[in-house]
């Protein structure tokens, strides 16, 4: 009987590889270039530790299982919980501000539908120690650069969750009311405030959406406001700075996000493309994270890529991937010089550094074995045959025009461009 | 209360992880120099696919769990059946032979011990579809030629399982005994055997080793053993072809592997300096696996490396890491300029593609903040002072010199050399 993959997973074949190791290299690139270090967490982490804060929404979703031992263990459904972790745990002590990026799967338990899976990838950025409005708006500007590098349009929506906790603590909403109505809100926009008291300020607010003019219009509309204002304000300071590094934005204050964690500034990006899953990034500002899992007060902001999204944003929006390449392709002419062709294909590798080369392998005739070159969309074929090895030399045939000559096994290399 | 890591498991920290990112880099473009594509499984699979033939020893530490309809799930103990699985679900009907290869963490409950962790990276290829000693040679000079990339000194080992299991079948074992035998010889060796009637060819078998000297002998002890002696010519002809790639290889037809699904050649590849866990590779021929999965009957062969013994080899042989590269620091000589600082930064990186540049993020006074950088190791340092931002100007420091002058900020990125 044959088996199959666990439901909501999946294989990725050698030409989807490459086009998600491109997409990655890219982003890592842009990463790489604000100075920014990758680090990598294990794939499971005690239960506890995404219960602390990572949400409702996300907790009850989790794979959870028990070790041996009887501890609850559980695979990660994000990462930002996991780098505080090892924040915490190994890296406290050094020269702050830290900054790092990964790269991994994630596991969350939800019916499989288009664009989602139970083993999804994300990459994100955890810029750990600095509060500056420079930090916000420096995660923001990766976001945006990775998104240009891979050739994507996108439009990014900005907030400060300060705002939305401000205005629901102002109607008298604890921390936990205050998490609840953010939840509703992330689901149903203005509509999930309810018919709270005095939450006409708030339901005015949730639906401004726009431009430097929206900022301007909310700075007015909570005058008087004390602590909506405040956070505001901050969210402004990191909007000059997107400014001023021509960065296109949206204010948008009814944005709510669905992890709790968030302090500060928080943001998302979407693509055309993609339909009701066409949120691609989400991050903010995490002020109290680090500290909830035992270590020093320290501030954090950072953000996480849908990579599946992105990749297939990417195929919606016909993005270019490179192809592969198959430098050269290696033939017998008879059985005999197979040890030969083996010899003249692995010098021919250390030769051509960096180029693929490969050896025909089934025992293929020599007529089948060019077809073969063929399908694989080799540049050149290397023929092997008893009389030329005589004389030191192989049959060099150029694919594309069919061309081919005797030349000397010495100077294969140099021959292939 | 500060959480921890699982037990078992590791963090890898940005300096860990840019060596490993360079160490699969490495071995990575060997399996492309070779025409190989990169291949990837979901971490978990339905429990039954390890249970059919990894083998007891794997299958007894096996992370098992159970999803919400009850199915029994596990994360991959090893990466071969996930392969062969991807291929009968998926990849069947492609042109033979598949050339695939991954890199990819596994999950052992295991107790952990130097070199051991419960979760760990396997780096290999299954090369699926050809049955021929060629292609017994070409994964076993992969593994050699990786090896001589990341500049490590081993030893090759090499037999074929037909040999052990032919001498094993003549004492009249089936294939069950022969099982348990053969994880005996993987443990003890030669003392494995215990006390078996009519074992005697067999423990001078086992105790052979060494180069081709090692082959003749065995030729002339297996004489008149028809089955083993069938092996043994498969071997020596992979051997032949070993001989003409200039592999160095030893004959150790004692050598069992764990794994029980083999039925051709098989090799290991021991490096220096690690201890008891000096077996960085293993690999060999599993014509019935595919079959076994409910695909048909298809030849393959294969290997894996133990990523994270590779990279204790490479410290332990002190080989060359690539250094962490900062090219520039932007710092500001006061605060007003702080927008300007970020805007010459994003441009500098757009202009010096490839490069990392880094922004003050803290707030720190100029000195300090050179300090920062110099700890960063940074080559050039950028100040922006509200003066010279004036002229269109930043100073420009060569941070080994300490040599700084005032520059166009339009001539920056092409003074960094």
């Amino acid at each position: 009987m044959a088996l199959e993959r666990p439901r909501g997973t999946r294989d990725f074949p050698p030409e989807e590889m490459r086009r998600r190791d491109y997409a990655e290299g890219v982003v890592s690139s842009v990463f790489k270039s604000f100075g920014y270090g990758k680090v990598l967490s294990p794939a499971f982490e005690h239960t506890e530790l995404f219960r602390r804060k990572s949400g409702e929404e996300i907790s009850e979703h989790m794979y959870v299982f028990e070790d041996k031992g009887k501890r609850s263990l559980c695979l990660r459904p994000e990462e930002t919980a996991s780098v505080c972790r090892m924040f915490v745990q190994d890296l406290r002590s050094r020269q702050l501000p830290l900054k790092l990026y990964y790269h991994c799967p994630m596991y969350r338990y939800e019916e499989p539908q288009k664009g989602r899976y139970r083993e999804f990838w994300q990459t994100g950025v955890e810029l750990i120690g600095s509060s500056r409005p420079e930090s916000d708006a420096e995660v923001v500007m990766m976001a945006c650069e990775a998104l240009l590098k891979l050739g994507l349009e996108y439009t990014l929506n900005i907030s400060h969750i300060g705002v939305l906790r401000g205005l629901l603590s102002e109607v008298g909403l604890d921390e936990v009311g205050q998490d609840k109505a953010i939840s509703g809100i992330d689901k149903k926009g203005a509509d999930g405030v309810g018919d709270l008291k005095g939450g006409d300020a708030l339901r005015s607010i949730l639906r401004l959406e726009g431009g430097a003019q929206a900022m301007k219009e909310a700075m007015r509309m909570l005058e008087g406001h004390e602590k909506p204002l405040t956070a505001l304000e901050e969210l402004r300071k990191v909007s000059v700075l997107l400014d001023s590094g021509k960065a296109d934005y949206r204010v948008k204050l009814g944005m709510a996000r669905g992890l709790e964690y968030y302090t500060g500034m928080i943001f998302e990006v979407r693509v055309a493309g993609l339909g009701a899953q066409d949120q691609v990034c989400g991050g903010g500002r995490y002020d109290n994270l680090i500290e909830l899992f035992g270590g020093p007060k320290t501030p954090a902001v950072g953000f996480a890529f849908g990579f599946d999204r992105l990749l297939e944003a990417m195929e919606q929006q016909g993005a270019c991937f490179p192809e592969k390449d198959l430098d050269v392709y290696v033939a017998c002419a008879s059985d005999a010089v197979r040890p030969d062709a083996q010899r003249i294909a692995s010098d021919l590798r250390r030769g051509l550094e960096g180029r693929s080369v490969e050896l025909e392998l089934l025992g293929r005739k020599l007529g089948k074995a060019l077809e073969h070159a063929s399908n694989l969309k080799a540049r050149y074929a290397v023929i092997v045959g008893p009389d030329e090895l005589k004389n030191e030399s192989v049959t060099l045939r150029n694919m594309d025009s069919g061309e081919q000559r005797m030349v000397r096994i010495t100077d294969l290399a140099k021959l292939i461009d």
